[in-house]
């Protein structure tokens, strides 16, 4: 038997795109409740009040929207050289980048369908100015005082014409396990969510309709309790943010959802797991069934017709 | 460098003695909401609605109260067998056991203090009977409807009268990692968080000021949201449970808790955690000082004395 | 200016009927966490925990389903004198009825839809049998230890044919203020909600589009936090209830909800109001336009058809 | 029997004094998240999102700390003038003023402890400028971004060093129900909660040990869900606010509770009561001995020392 893979540490940027630069840093700041650390070129660099590291998601003005690449952090340099050499044997390497405010040398690769990642050790971390010093001294910064003050960057979603392939892909390359799937009648893969750690998920794929590549979903970060994404639909609706659907529960991974669109139309969600976490070294994939899937949500929401065909850039 | 160590997957169960039985069990499956599974001579083997294995606490008639043993699952039987042999040349090893209801052969160790590990890959995944199956497919078993349903087991602390040797101790037995510590002013440590996967801790150590050794301090099983706990406060108080302390909020790992002692005395704590995890491959160990620590948890409760002093067995 | 009138302190209990008693039951008790207080012929008396009265919700088995009648207490014997003879210089009087397990002499009348109301002042209060004390004193009952345990009977919503002639008959009945309602764009009244007291409805009416007189949209019971209504909704889920919609949040009233059908199609909402409380004297009715109410709920989940449809006994 | 009395429709605003104006202020509106709505002479205008007045707190600069006065609204002119003519044949009536900012004439009187209290009719409702209209128009102001953002005033507690004698009056000035008390061994009453409408109290009395007349206990606004509280609990530590005692579950009323000093010293609450209300318009005093207040708070949390001790102003 094969042994499990923790090579990769755990999901640590995402790079998304904004033509409406202004108004995306309004609503990822003062609505969102992210704090900025730093800024470089047409790139804003964000962070959640307890993430680690400089930024986990680099806001950069361009005249698309969508996801430029998206980052993970190694477990250490031996298990990044580790994935580098797995990498480049499957084919679809890019090279190295000498990685930007936020961390140090990447190796930049693509997926099946396109999209770009890298993968690195090297990372700054966040070191709070005197006023943003938590009082508890376990937590990177100070709580924000805003109603939404997500704790940490979640996971993402990204769009792709052939799922299946993906499905394969992942696991080779950065050594996730796949935690649940959608196979449907016709035995499409619909839909698979992959993880490297004992999150349920930090990466999923969703089938692009539109037959388009490499396209953008969503980006979300987790709050701590359902609660405050109750509190957060509210702020939302205050601010005049288009809700898309929610708050209401997955059926998949159960995870507490409510996705918003931010000013550029890149979807962005608040998440709440629970206590829910993957254990199980050898955790058996769950399979959904298309049957299953038009139950709709775990409550009984129907899915929305846009969350099948709103993704970023538009088709 | 050194690679970090991803050889055991996480706690398992552990097992408790009880010398008022027919209370215990009732303690444990109706007020607390866990799953009988199984019985055999002595023992009762709960479990939490979403523990995937067959179960997380063993608990065993006795003449005494506290802690038989722990169980820890390792990621891979190459991992149990690299564990075993670094335990061996620790010299701190016991032996093989056959296992019981719920797992496989198990490799039985003991810490300076004295309390008896077991490691073990193989296991038996929980199935659940047709009047039990989930309502949703990637959940172990329905949700108990009871107010208290705990999702998971999340943690136990011992107790020991060396802390600083279990502090050397436990990351070369198990390869887990330091997350949090107190070190008093004269160089004491006062306790110490270690944990092995993302969890922030899954065993806790704090010093037993008795200096009896091998003294059990609690065990913890994890709901969803804050707002359990709130409710659950309310369930022990109508069915006449000991509440020792909360709920409030650690400031150490930032766990939002509740203790209470089961009839037996043995002290069980209700947690949860919010979105807070260790992603870090080379998280920093949090040091708090004798001076922080006298402030009291989070948000100014004074820890109770009892906090320090009651272990089962009695000393 | 016209004093405001206080004559009827608060809503009381609403008769159901249904034509799969057992199953009804089942569900009230079981899932819904009502406890029963009594039984008399064809009915079924039950209330939540904190219901001072001896019941709040009488179950009633019989050929069909619906409402067969809502009673209210009046303030003071004098308060009750003052009503009576107000509904009958109206002429909707029916006259005076013997009471039940429940309560003491009572004043029927019917609305302009038909529905069937009580008044009466002498009441019997629930008094716990040992087991069923409270830990607190000042609560009617001890907590129910289930996932779904309601404090108390919150409102019931009934169906018209004409909600302009309920709007000006229950202030004139009942003393009732209008805090809300639905103006369509030709005039029409299309909901319509009333409260007695603080709460900001004990009652609402909205329209039938079918055209049939008397029906029975919804009875509602109150739960302390939102988050229990997630959890319950989890409950439902594994009990195979049919979960109609929600969790949201209604626009109207703002009140936090969740809709199911009981075994035999009675509709039934649990319902948190968080702290909004109708505490003005002289409260200005909210009105929302045809426009508005198309937004859907408070964050945009869309009302289902069944709503402005399903009501009971079947049209 | 007597008719129940619902003169007054419910508290309506606290003054309190600061001799450290601009801190308060500051704790008030950016830590507390209440509005302001004016300023007139030494006094600031606040208020939280939901109240419908201009003000429920007014914050006036002053030499010293406590409370100046308490306004309660009136049901009508007609109730107005019958609680007058009621208070003035108590012999207590100190006259009419004119009013401020928030309210017209108001007719003033003392307590027997030498409170000072006001009641009005005519008020000045608040109406939000543009840019604080809220989304959903049945709300007096938009939710504020701030993780506390009280709903309403809920109500005030005042020592004093007689409360039997205030047992006495406040029924008989305000119409209020009494709904709990404390009875101490002695026969001395060390505590009395009053009510003019369904919440279950509007103000507490509780004994004031140093045997000072006239100071002030705390003031308390409403949150909408329990979690709130436990947010608020980390934005005060992060502030630096003196917290002084919670969160907790008090035993007496149920209230979910978090105590801390304002930086003047003037003791506030932020407090939540689910779903509980005081429906019956002949509810039976509760009465709490000695021995059951000794128990601690609802889980068991010992009242602490200062909060028998600590008023304002300092005695």
């Amino acid at each position: 038997m094969d042994e499990p893979i923790f090579d990769i540490a755990h999901l640590g940027h995402v790079e998304l795109l904004t033509d409406k630069p202004d108004e995306s840093l309004d609503f990822f700041t003062r609505v969102l409740g992210l704090s900025e650390s730093g800024r470089e070129g047409e790139s804003v660099f964000l962070r959640a009040f307890d993430d680690y590291e400089f930024h986990t998601l680099k806001l950069t003005a361009a005249p698309t929207t969508g996801m430029r690449h998206v980052g993970y952090r190694a477990a250490s340099p031996q298990a990044l050289a580790r994935r580098v050499a797995a990498i480049e044997a499957m084919g679809c390497g890019i090279g190295w980048s000498d990685g930007d405010l936020g961390h140090g040398p990447a190796y930049r690769f693509h997926d099946p369908d396109g999209h770009v990642f890298e993968i690195y050790y090297e990372t700054r971390r966040y070191v709070p100015p005197p006023e943003e010093k938590p009082a508890l001294k376990n937590q990177a910064q100070r709580v924000p005082n805003r109603v939404i003050a997500p704790r940490r960057l979640d996971h993402l979603n990204l769009l792709a014409t052939d799922v299946a392939a993906i499905r394969d892909f992942v696991p080779k390359a950065l050594g996730s396990r796949v935690t649940e799937q959608i196979v449907l009648d016709d035995g499409t893969v619909g839909g698979c969510w992959f993880t490297v750690n004992n999150k349920s998920y930090d990466v999923a794929y969703t089938r692009d309709a539109t037959g388009v590549r490499g396209r953008f979903h969503h980006v979300t970060y987790a709050v701590d309790q359902r609660e405050h994404i109750l509190q957060a639909a509210d702020v939302f609706l205050e601010n005049g943010v288009h809700i898309e659907t929610g708050p209401h529960k997955h059926a998949v991974q159960q995870t507490f959802f409510l996705y918003v669109w931010e000013p550029a139309g890149n979807r962005v969600e608040l998440a709440n797991a629970g206590a829910r976490l993957i254990l199980a070294p050898d955790w058996q994939t769950v399979t959904w069934t298309q049957t299953e899937r038009m139950k709709g949500q775990a409550w009984g929401l129907k899915t929305i017709e846009s969350f099948h065909t709103h993704g970023t850039p538009p088709a």
